[in-house]
């Protein structure tokens, strides 16, 4: 593959005690973007200056495409650095986090296992794409450490709550959509590569008897909220237009706001890899997503709420039919019926110092990267 | 009383076009702290230089304390502005927004109306202060208008959603606390005011029929994302010192870290007011709420969720017990079954037009100010 036609992603790094500076990524080399671009006096050199990718994703698809045009030919022509001599920093500064829940299999799974007697998808699921807002705060870099959360956890059959580390600390593998350009108006489906600068990979750790016991009725927040991981590298949204397909059928009609049927699509045809300890345990499609990001969009703005750069908006769990396709220990274990071999052993839910690495490569060859994270034991038994 | 006991207030305004600056409100009148301080020259004048209060609100109780001081030596000797001749602006950039659901008459009303054949109050309440991450991004400062929102309703009896302008427009009377101090470690009960700034009067507006449709089982979204309204002046916590009562007899035990039985109470006794076009409706007492937010911080961060100068929380909806103290609509007009006489005519939700205003005074003389809204139509049916 010619590097011109090479996925170049970027990202915010530092050498020694430096500043965070913009970089390029290409396979294992970097690009000091930041000071490349002033070298060369290049009018947009303002915007990469670092420490984060904001004020360039900002600027919109035609600057977009303008440093990418540069950044193909300065990665042949310009020194790189070793991917391993660089740290990574968050790329971006999180405005608002959202969540979504659009794989039909895993909400199909999720409702099998907790209400194995009733219809595994809420009436709404096949009208609306469901999501709730996260905490913006804990969104976290490729590589930090994740400490097992603390908190309040109630079996069906205890008669109160008790308080301790999670005993069900889970994974979920997603894609990540970062938003660049705001918005004041409701963002039609065919606006989305108008706003959307980049993808990432995205770790949504949940710790399920904690998220059990307090989300009804206003759904997760502590279960959820004490660390979300994102891949270090922001894949441009355009590196992934060969990759685009349809998604699966629609089985409900859809309101006007949502109807993509006769619009270019926004199913991706992305393979997911989850591997805890080395032992890849799950091959999650990104195809089979039901709500595509162009409807999560429309349907995050149709009220009228604004966005912001910075805004972060993600898939929800990537499920697909078979159980090797499944994007969470929660389905993969069944609920914690089922072990899963990984390379330190059985398990239903992750221990103290168990890695996670969730990669995906897209059918058109692009590589999203990696979004890696160990568990770290809890405040309370330390 | 005496200036020196007075409340004294922060936010940011603007005279004219000027950027927005750091005030000092004291009862109508506005003292330029911006100015003031660096005319002085203040140690602190950088973090009182604007646009927003986040650098003061970061820098922690010493300073606060300082910074009043001088605020009130200045209110009584330098020049001062008129309330009316300044624009005023959000005063902090807000991080991450969380709501809570902490008033147990609220939460009871909510079961009442909705689940009129169970137990108004799910199993989980008096264990935990059940909360929810909001938008941040749409938080806006008293006097913005709020357009109706559009989203997907259905009424129990209808076979499909239906896309349009919410029929159901409401308000819910909150209190907001703003956090000034991070704090990468769970944050006991008592130390509630080494990192809350200040308190605000909060308009969490609700859109009731897209809530109760998309609400299950992720908790609500686009019924409440679109706008929530805060007051402009931050009323220092240390203000409320003499308003500090005890909260509501605890009639199931506390997990340890929500324990405050026998630690200086959190609870506040303010009174809030609601008024729709000129018309009071509601009186809701804060001093009722289960949860103080001495708990609900203790709770968010319990499991590990760091906290970020400008963190806001809000204590959901105040309601007292009996109906002209309740703190929402959906309450007040029994889930739409009762009229609500106001300035402009009946209500069940609120129409075009109309204008809510809430205000709070402390049992110690102290104002919360005021947050105000008006209602203008749909962008559907402009």
């Amino acid at each position: 593959m010619a590097v011109a036609e090479k996925a170049l992603s970027y990202g915010a790094f530092s050498v020694g005690d430096g500043r965070p500076r913009i970089g390029v990524r290409v396979d294992d080399s970097v690009l000091d973007l930041s000071g490349t671009a002033a070298a060369h006096r290049r009018p947009y050199a303002d915007l990469v200056a670092g420490p984060v990718l904001n004020p360039l994703m900002a600027a919109g698809p035609e600057v977009w495409a303008e440093v990418r045009d540069d950044a193909r030919e300065w990665v042949l022509n310009e020194p790189l650095i070793a991917l391993s001599d660089v740290t990574p920093h968050l790329p971006f500064d999180v405005a608002d986090y959202v969540d979504f829940y659009s794989s039909e299999h895993h909400a199909t799974n999720v409702g099998r296992i907790f209400r194995p007697d009733g219809e595994p998808l809420t009436p709404n699921w096949k009208h609306l794409p469901i999501g709730y807002h996260g905490r913006a705060g804990t969104v976290v870099v490729s590589g930090t450490d994740v400490v097992r959360p603390d908190g309040q956890r109630k079996a069906p059959g205890d008669p109160v709550p008790t308080f301790g580390p999670t005993r069900r600390l889970d994974i979920e593998a997603e894609v990540g959509f970062v938003v660049g350009v705001p918005a004041t108006r409701p963002v039609p489906l065919a606006d989305l590569d108008r706003h959307v600068f980049g993808v990432v990979l995205l770790n949504d750790w949940s710790a399920r008897d904690i998220q059990a016991w307090e989300y009804v009725p206003l759904g997760p927040f502590l279960g959820k909220s004490f660390a979300t991981s994102v891949s270090a590298w922001v894949l441009p949204l355009a590196a992934l237009d060969d990759a685009r397909v349809p998604p699966p059928p629609r089985t409900e009609p859809l309101l006007p706001y949502l109807e993509d049927a006769g619009t270019a699509p926004w199913g991706l045809d992305l393979a997911l890899e989850v591997e805890i300890n080395g032992t890849l345990i799950s091959r999650p499609p990104f195809a089979s997503m039901y709500w595509t990001p162009a409807q999560q969009l429309a349907h995050m703005t149709v009220n009228g709420a604004t966005l912001r750069t910075g805004d972060l908006f993600a898939s929800g769990t990537v499920s697909g039919p078979t159980r090797e396709q499944m994007g969470s220990l929660l389905e993969l274990s069944w609920g914690g019926r089922d072990e899963i071999p990984t390379g330190a052993g059985k398990r239903t839910f992750l221990e103290d110092g168990d890695e996670v690495v969730l990669r995906a490569t897209a059918s058109n060859g692009v590589s999203l990267g990696e979004v890696r994270g160990r568990v770290l034991p809890s405040r309370h038994t330390r």
